[in-house]
């Protein structure tokens, strides 16, 4: 399990999990949630900005966070989510790429209302298999504390 | 077809369509993307902060966009995202609400490099039953323009 002290502002940690995007899941979660033409229907998609087929915006933060808190991964001691900033889609992502995130720590501060828990800012990047950051996102989070009793 | 100028800042729309929000899908999303206890596992969920099973992060997002976005409502001439600031958490999601969007307007401006689009700036925030706001986020999208010839 990862506590709050485990993570140490400037350290960047890479998954060791990847997560390959197939064209059905694009397209499944296209429908679901964001049917853009450009998400579903790999015709028109050929037709659009992107040339074929891409990942939706849910569909990349859903890997980003998969990666960042997964099953593959030590767990983190998190309370809560509190909240995503700066969400970037810096590069299409395609049938057939392979996604690993990487997760650098910004800065972290005990908690003042709850001393058992601190909050924890990072920045993480999601790379395909040419090591191209293809997302970014920066996100805050509370954590539980190892040692509560101890400043 | 919801065009460029058909967003006027200043203005809020708010979704005819609503998301209830199922005990079921809060899991299976948990549980394919972001399985911390509070999502996945309602024994656990109990005894954590939240006092029960509540909603992802990555589920919140989702209905957010699939509100904003879906075959419910009229579609929008969007070109691509361009990213998504402020998503925060503001109350826990729990099995049984049901929400809706209400998208704002921020603002606008032409392409410089590509005049027949436009950039438009929204915020976007998910209210349940008791139209209290549960999640919010800023997102910026590239739109085609109805009349790219005039200014």
């Amino acid at each position: 399990m990862r506590y709050y002290e485990d993570f140490v502002p400037g350290e960047t940690a890479t998954s060791q999990g990847s997560y390959v995007v197939t064209e059905a899941e694009i397209r499944e979660v296209g429908e679901r949630w964001d049917p853009q033409p450009f998400h579903v229907d790999p015709l028109a998609a050929a037709r659009s900005a992107f040339g074929g087929l891409v990942a939706s915006s849910v569909h990349l933060f859903a890997i980003r966070v998969a990666l960042g808190s997964g099953s593959t991964e030590e767990p983190t001691a998190a309370v809560s989510a509190l909240g995503f900033d700066k969400l970037r889609l810096h590069a299409p992502v395609r049938p057939g790429d392979e996604l690993r995130v990487r997760a650098t720590t910004i800065d972290r501060r005990v908690s003042s209302s709850r001393p058992g828990l601190g909050v924890v800012r990072s920045r993480s990047e999601l790379v395909n298999q040419r090591d191209e950051v293809v997302f970014s996102d920066e996100s805050a989070f509370l954590v539980e504390r190892r040692t509560p009793t101890t400043g």
